[in-house]
């Protein structure tokens, strides 16, 4: 009975379940002076969870196929998840499976800007500031503007 | 697409999921001198959420169909679960539909808990004395003895 032995892949209802608790959509705009408009997009997907459990965040990823499991901060591990389209698979997946918090409202945002930059349009000033403004809404309204370095900041139960 | 407004039942590993980011099984010992052995056996079942999605919480109590939804402390709320029959019931949910992370041993000594208390073992000094033991070991080990006031412990993002 040691979650450690069980290996099987974890039912697609219960990592919804789980992200509705412990991940997080984040949109990074951080200043990258290659850039053709010296901004760079950064989405991000992340799922954080204390290291005793580092076990299940390798299940999630082996679930996925794709991401990085590494050290947060402190005892705190995370799963996170970047590129376009490794992102483009995880809003299908929480498209399937709808996630049922007040987080689902980051997802949606988060979809429509994976959406925009399917189409490049992060790439174009007026979309790159479409963007900056839709990001500023995500997590619990958090306000960022890509005029200034954007720290990583996700609603989790500690900041929430 | 407001999670308000789906009051549908949640997916039974949807709310695996949530538990194993969210929940909390927990054993109280509390000094109750008209009690036969002067001592309570307080066992809970809890989820803990932000306030923004209290929504969540009784959606869960509803499908449940027992409990109740309170606050916990500033902007948290609880869904709790006390008493024998309902516990009972939650002990069946979750053999159906097992954790996944490390709560699960919590809740397999809660399980074995419950059991104990259903054959009243929890009125005698052995069962007691075992009882003790055991809720001792839960929740990251967090050292209790029914000789002394016993603290709720939850093992939370927060405290973990």
């Amino acid at each position: 009975m040691d979650a450690d032995n069980q290996q099987e892949s974890l039912d697609s209802d219960w990592i919804t379940g789980f992200v509705d608790g412990e991940g997080c959509f984040y949109v990074g705009i951080n200043r990258i002076e290659k850039m053709s408009l010296g901004w760079q997009v950064l989405p991000e997907f992340r799922v954080t969870q204390h290291e005793r459990d580092v076990v299940l965040l390798e299940r999630i990823r082996d679930d996925f196929g794709f991401g990085s499991v590494r050290p947060n901060h402190g005892d705190r591990m995370d799963y996170r998840v970047r590129g376009l389209d490794n992102l483009n698979e995880v809003v299908e997946f929480f498209e399937r499976h709808p996630l049922q918090s007040k987080k689902r409202s980051d997802f949606e945002t988060f979809a429509e800007i994976i959406e925009m930059m399917n189409d490049d349009l992060h790439l174009t000033k007026s979309g790159l500031d479409r963007i900056a403004r839709l990001a500023s809404t995500m997590n619990e309204g958090v306000t960022r503007s890509y005029l200034e370095s954007s720290e990583t900041v996700c609603r989790t139960p500690d900041s929430g």
